[in-house]
C-alpha cells in the first residue's frame, strides 16, 4: 500500500465521517460478538465460543488503526477545530474495544460451562446480556447521529441493567448455599454477569462522550446509583 | 485563569516533559490508592475506605485534564513529529484511571466485608494486592525512563501475577464449598481478586505502550498465557 494516494486525500470533514462510520462499525462487531456469546451459551457450543474468543483480535486491531486514523486527522486539522471531536474519536473506541473483550470473555466461560450441568439462571443471564446489546446499540446510534438527548436516555436505563445485575447476584448467591455443586458453574455465571454489567457501564462512557461532543464540558445531569453488590452483606 | 499567559508558552518538549511527570503522578496517585484500599482491608476501617472511594474522583478529573492538555500539545506540534507519544500519552492514563477504578472498588468491597468473620484469605489477597501495585510501579518507571526492556521484562511477570490469582482463586471455591456461610464474603474476595489481577493487565498494557513507544509497530515477543480461572471446569 505504498501507492502515493496524495492526490485523492479526503477533504477533513469526509475524513471524519469516514471515521465515524469506521467506530460504528466496529461498534456493531462488538455487539455482533456479544450477541454471538449470548448464543453459545445457550447452544452450549465450544467450537463457536472459540471462534468469537479468537474474533476479538479484529476488533482490537481495528481500535489500533482507527487511533492512528485519528491522530492523523487531529494533527492536519485547523488548531482548535475540533478537540472534542478528536477525543471522542479515541475513547469511544476505547470502550468499544473493552465491549469486545468482555463478550470474548462470556464466550470462553461459556466453554467450562460446557461440561457442567445445565443452569436455570442462564436465561436471566441472557436476558441480561440482551439488555447490554441494547444498551451498546443505542450508544452506537446516539453517536452516528449526535444525539446527546438519546444518549441521556440511555445513561439513564444503566439504572435498569444494574437492577437486572443484582437480581440475578442474589439469585446465584442463594443458588450456591443450597449445593455447594453450584459454587463453580455459578462462580462462572457470576463473572459473566459481571462481565456484562461493565459493558453497560461502557455504554454509558459512549453516551457520556456523546453528551461532550454535543455540549462541551457542560455538566451532565445527575443520574440514579449504580448496581450495589459491591456492598451486599447478606445474601 | 484569565491572564494571558502567551509569552510563558513552554516550549514542545517541555510541555512533553510535564505531561509524562502528570502522567506518572497519576498514576503513583492511584497506586497510593491501591495500597490504602489494601491497608482498610486489613484494619476493617469503613471511613477510610469511603474516603479511597471518594478519592478516586481526582483521578478521573486528571484523566480529562490530561489527556485535553495532550491533544492541545499535539495540535501545536510539527506534523508527523509524534504520533506515537500522544497516543502513549493518552492510552497511559486511561489505564490508569482504571487501575484507580479498581483500587477504589477494592476499598468498596472492604466495607461490606467489615460486617463479616474475617476470612483467612484476606492474607493471600493482599500479597496479590501488594504484587499488582509492584507491577505498577514498574511500568510507571519504564514509561518515565522510556525503557522498553523494563517494560518488556514485567509484561512477563504479569503471569506470576496471574499464577497467585488462579491459586488463591481455587482457594478460595474450596472454602465456599466447605461451609455455605463462607459464600458471601467469598464473593467479595473473587471480586476484589479479579479486580487487582485487572490491575495487573492494565500495568501490562501500560508496558506495551512503552513498548510501542520506543519501538513503535514493532510486535511484541510472544509471552506466557493470562490466568485460566476463564476455563476452570473443577474446583
Amino acid at each position: 500500500m505504498n501507492l502515493p494516494n496524495d492526490h485523492i486525500v479526503k477533504s477533513y470533514d469526509e475524513e471524519q465521517h469516514r471515521l465515524v462510520a469506521e467506530i460504528v462499525r466496529m461498534g456493531e462487531m462488538s455487539v455482533a460478538q456479544l450477541i454471538a456469546a449470548l448464543d453459545v451459551i445457550e447452544r452450549r457450543d465450544e467450537k463457536a465460543a472459540r471462534r468469537i474468543v479468537a474474533n476479538d483480535e479484529a476488533i482490537d486491531m481495528l481500535e489500533q488503526q482507527i487511533s492512528h486514523d485519528v491522530m492523523r486527522l487531529a494533527l492536519r486539522g485547523p488548531m482548535a477545530r475540533d478537540l472534542r471531536e478528536i477525543l471522542a474519536g479515541l475513547r469511544i473506541p476505547a470502550d468499544i474495544e473493552r465491549i469486545g473483550d468482555y463478550a470474548a470473555n462470556v464466550a470462553k466461560r461459556s466453554i467450562a460451562l460446557v461440561a457442567m450441568p445445565p443452569m436455570p439462571q442462564v436465561q436471566g443471564l441472557r436476558a441480561l446480556g440482551r439488555l447490554a446489546a441494547q444498551q451498546v446499540q443505542r450508544a452506537l446510534v446516539a453517536y452516528r447521529d449526535n444525539d446527546a438527548e438519546a444518549a441521556l436516555a440511555l445513561r439513564q436505563d444503566d439504572a435498569r441493567l444494574d437492577a437486572q445485575y443484582t437480581a440475578l447476584f442474589r439469585e446465584l448467591l442463594t443458588y450456591m448455599m443450597e449445593d455447594p455443586r453450584n459454587i463453580t458453574p455459578c462462580t462462572h455465571l457470576l463473572f459473566m454477569a459481571k462481565n456484562l454489567e461493565r459493558i453497560g457501564d461502557h455504554a454509558t462512557n459512549i453516551a457520556e462522550n456523546v453528551w461532550f461532543l454535543v455540549h462541551g464540558d457542560a455538566p451532565l445531569p445527575p443520574r440514579e446509583k449504580r448496581d450495589e453488590t459491591s456492598t451486599v452483606d447478606h445474601a
